[in-house]
């Protein structure tokens, strides 16, 4: 299995705290050793950055770690391999080019009987994970469905949540899709999430000794949501999502949810 | 205008010596402070750093002079902005997925009346460059012609390498393209290139004061080529390419040339 990491926030926002917390899971405090990846947007452009060595020991790990990259919208992966063997092509977070836009998704999970279902032509896969092919195929129904006239982007998603909750017949399917704009989070069995917004107060991380003040880092307008697969902090409350549930955010805030 | 960078190599090499003289140039010895990028191919995956800030200034610029990744294909860009705003989304390199292959692609020049030959459907830019453009009309063009059935590698950079020689008609057209296995140089007005092979010596960037000697790095069997907008070093002899003329290169050598 994996751990996903995602954030959505109405200002540029850097995702160091939490992905501080995360990079220990990958392979101090948890088993994901198998390589890691994190995509930022930065309007319509983004820019990932990956390694298939483990996060704790990973030098891009440690520069992301000390350089605050401003984001709305960023989504990472680490990685305990368990279908494709643990390569830079294996690595998530994927991405690709439709209708003009970057976009970029992660998975958690394992599907099973997936290949004569997962049959994507238009978007291939380059390494051999299920999780690409899934996306792969998302997105090759996504563009078939609608063609050269994309919808709203809103629509776009729903559409895709949809499609994404019959991939959880496979198998166990946690997954993150972003176009910089939206972020939708697709829980199968295993997703968590959180807004911070003023009063902001102080987050102290679970897998390392780290204590930050929000108070510090914000102005009271932010709002900023983070997702990820277990919760990050020990002194914040994180809901969970329920198996099978969707939630779309945009600029921090919920802008659509089902099951 | 921008400078390219690329490499191709028999055995995986790290590319620092070559980025530390051309980030130089990218606000200090040169005035391309646009921003920079540089794609690592690792077997058919493929990881891209891309920064809209300086080069010379650029923290993840510096992580990589002092990181080395290893790698058979590398292309880089430092980037003087003509056509497309100072943003993430207008940086080279530009990759697309085709037929499960990722594909990489850095221009340096400008094109000019592009906007009525430049159409593509299926790969669309991101960001508002005639190169991005440029890039997806190329690839447009490949999937096009060979539809479903790709044809072999060679045959690929051949029908590129003459597609790209009919958009020179727009303009200055210097490429890079490559799938990680081959790249492909085409020269508009300005690249050259050099064969490092045993025996090997000692080189020395003319942007910094660096000296490398490759004897020290490198084992009697490797074949390590370079092309770049302008030589990198002093003391090398580096080959001019004629305008018009392309070479397509593997495992750092010629395996094909045009004009």
């Amino acid at each position: 299995m994996c751990e996903l990491l995602a954030m959505s926030a109405n200002v540029p926002t850097d995702i160091v705290f939490s992905f501080t917390g995360l990079v220990e899971r990958g392979g101090k405090t948890g088993p994901h050793r198998d390589g890691w990846g994190i995509t930022f947007y930065d309007g319509p452009g983004s820019r990932t950055f990956k390694d298939s060595d483990p996060s704790c020991h990973s030098e891009v790990a440690s520069m992301l770690k000390s350089y605050p990259i401003k984001s709305k919208a960023v989504i990472s992966h680490i990685r305990q391999a368990n279908r494709g063997r643990i390569s830079l092509e294996n690595t998530h977070p994927f991405s690709r080019e439709l209708w003009g836009r970057n976009w970029t998704f992660a998975h958690n999970g394992q599907l099973s009987d997936y290949k004569s279902v997962l049959v994507p032509q238009r978007f291939r896969p380059v390494g051999t994970t299920d999780s690409e092919l899934a996306f792969c195929t998302l997105l090759d129904r996504l563009a078939n469905h609608y063609g050269d006239t994309p919808p709203s982007r809103e629509r776009a998603f729903r559409y895709l949540a949809k499609e994404g909750k019959t991939l959880q017949q496979l198998g166990v399917f946690n997954m993150l899709l972003s176009d910089g704009r939206y972020l939708l989070a697709l829980c199968g069995n295993n997703l968590h999430w959180l807004t911070r917004r003023a009063p902001f107060g102080e987050a102290k991380l679970i897998d390392t000794e780290v204590v930050i003040d929000f108070k510090q880092e914000t102005t009271p307008n932010d709002v900023v949501t983070v997702i990820a697969t277990k919760p990050l902090t020990s002194n914040e409350q994180w809901q969970q999502m329920d198996a099978g549930s969707w939630i779309l955010f945009r600029d921090g805030e919920v802008v659509a949810e089902g099951r």
